[in-house]
């Protein structure tokens, strides 16, 4: 892969804090060379990291000039040890930059449950501050790996009058990934000059229809985290709410995050396959979101996809288990092209199913035909690796 | 072990009709002498396999006379056809055993899709009837097993005056289990005489203790039964709600039932290790229940347990994702004795959970500390085991 810079107006530095363990780049920087326009979003789930905890209030202020990502550790169930640790990381890095302690976000991933090794992050900040603009994108989204198998990076390029802008997104993401949001940290860098409440309403919308959209073991973790940084040294017209442009931001950085959602699926720990799970025919979207999602974190569909075995009893089974409403008599389910179940009965083409089972991109589609709702899920396999990593590893 | 006899008004039968494959006992039959008093409880997956329906219709009447269950093939998502077979199958019972064909039950499980092979099943009906009196509790419950690696029995007494009776309980079920039942078979027969009512509310307190409180994999099947048949032939006075013996009589069902809940759990696919989350400190039952829950069908922490981890970030992670009320800093987690989290925080010790972890037997406690609800869940590791069977088994 070629030299992937960042959008005009970041610069990046990676450095080795020996966090969790020695001989790996463990500590990243975005830095903003002017405040950028910021949006965000962190998990739900009710135990928060400090740094999440930290960063949604310094969100509000909508403009960060830094973020500084550590793999390894993930600051959560620190109590106030962990609370002093990610202000005070924050702090120093500021006194470094030479920017405002209030604009600069903190993001850890990594074991929960075991105090931020201070004495080591700390002397790292200094060279991290130093060796700013000595990254590249690769670098950086090499360094907040933890269980990933590979980097994970998409960008687009977005028009906007003359000026044409950047969005460039990193993520990482292998595990405790549900809906919702999972660990999951997504750093989205764009160039273009964005209106705070239109960079947030577009944002949101292309969140909601990627990242929230996928699964792999239905597990939410205490550090998700999705933010979107705007330089606006693209020199394009403010983008602002409403405008086709803003349309069009939308749409750009959910095509960015939809291919880093499929990345992470990809990669979801174990996985030998992606597969996208839609239900239609729903008496509403939500409805049929719920349904996919009962079918994409169901152990049962997700060891007969690893097992290519074309089970739709399963997928039936997962749906009536799901409480929404269907009726079983009007139910039909397709296995890539192949219609494996008419009106909830099978239609005997075994064969033809299960050779779409064996491909490592599968789609498994069920109409409910009761109503106009539809929804769509991105999921993996269920496999002994993610039980091997998972038993081995210490999250 | 000795050969176990069913309480008396009860006659066994077990037969080889080949379902699924031939070499093994697939047909078992309860013949009730006379009249037995019946309560059940079946699935609340909305997609309900064939004999469900039909069984919850006919429960209704409260009576029972023959109860047929056939491993192999569930008749579920089977249509008209598969009504039409579970008919058949009690019509031509009845007609063989001389009995009203409305006071039949028909039970099946196995897999899901697939129209039951009448032909095969229909001419081994007539050596069934034939054959009552000949097996015995442990071949019945040997002839109901599908994936179960071992049979699931267990019994109590209970005296009532100067009667005294006996519950005797068989179950299946290994894998599709979570909390509201599973592809779970259960039955119980008793001698004693009980007036409906009473024994219905006894059982579905048991039931609601016991069977509602596991989970293997929060899977829910299409064909969940449980039900228990009363002969009233021990000679005790009536059994009416209300009673001394109406309590013990739950007790006593609610005994049986725990036991085979354990045995259940013991045998989840491919598990290496039976658990018990016990949550209190919630702010009701139900809250503690929902807590229970998250932890208990949670992957990280199942697959934790496996690999014998006191990782506790995972359990509190759990909760929190669960929607629970709670403060992370009121949180204490104990892992068999050991307090491993104290009001959200490491006590950091790990070595002396670690131990604990390595016991076949495992009790996790978590204490929110904010109220009085309390809850008990059982479930088992999850291990690469369970993937390979349920990759490899069409259920």
């Amino acid at each position: 892969m070629s030299v992937i810079k960042p959008p005009k107006g970041f610069k990046l530095s990676v450095t080795e804090a020996a966090i969790k363990a020695p001989g790996r780049k463990d500590l990243a920087l975005i830095y903003c060379e002017d405040e950028a326009t910021l949006a965000a979003t962190y998990t739900t789930n009710k135990v928060k990291a400090a740094p999440v905890l930290m960063d949604m209030v310094r969100t509000r202020l909508g403009k960060a000039r830094a973020v500084v990502v550590n793999s390894g550790n993930a600051n959560a169930c620190t109590g106030e040890q962990g609370m002093k640790a990610a202000m005070q990381t924050a702090s120093e890095l500021s006194t470094h930059l030479g920017v405002p302690e209030e604009n600069v976000l903190v993001c850890s991933t990594g074991v929960i449950g075991v105090q931020m090794p201070m004495q080591r992050l700390k002397p790292a900040l200094k060279p991290l501050a130093k060796g700013i603009g000595s990254a590249d994108v690769m670098d950086f989204a090499r360094s907040i790996m933890t269980t990933d198998t590979f980097p994970k990076i998409a960008e687009t390029t977005l028009k906007v009058g003359k000026a044409e802008g950047r969005i460039v997104g990193v993520c990482k993401g292998a595990g405790m990934i549900e809906p919702n949001m999972a660990t999951m940290l997504c750093f989205i860098m764009t160039d273009l000059e964005v209106e705070r409440d239109a960079l947030k309403s577009a944002f949101n919308m292309a969140v909601d229809a990627s990242f929230n959209r996928i699964t792999v073991d239905g597990e939410r973790s205490t550090n998700d985290t999705a933010m979107v940084l705007a330089s606006g040294a693209a020199g394009n017209d403010t983008i602002r709410t409403g405008s086709v442009a803003h349309k069009r931001l939308a749409e750009a950085l959910f095509d960015v995050m939809w291919k880093l959602s499929r990345m992470i699926v990809e990669d979801g720990e174990g996985a030998t396959k992606i597969v996208e799970v839609e239900v239609d025919g729903a008496t509403s979207d939500k409805q049929a979101l719920q349904a996919a999602k009962a079918i994409a974190n169901s152990l049962l569909v997700k060891t007969a996809i690893y097992g290519a075995d074309p089970n739709w009893g399963r997928i039936i089974s997962a749906v009536g288990a799901s409480g929404v409403n269907m009726k079983e008599e009007a139910v039909d389910i397709y296995i890539g092209k192949v219609k494996i179940a008419s009106k909830g009965l099978a239609t005997g083409k075994l064969d033809a199913a299960a050779s779409e089972m064996k491909k490592k991109d599968i789609k498994i589609r069920v109409s409910l035909n009761i109503g106009k709702g539809s929804a769509r899920v991105l999921t993996c396999d269920l496999t002994e690796k993610y039980i091997k990593i998972n038993a081995e590893y210490t999250t």
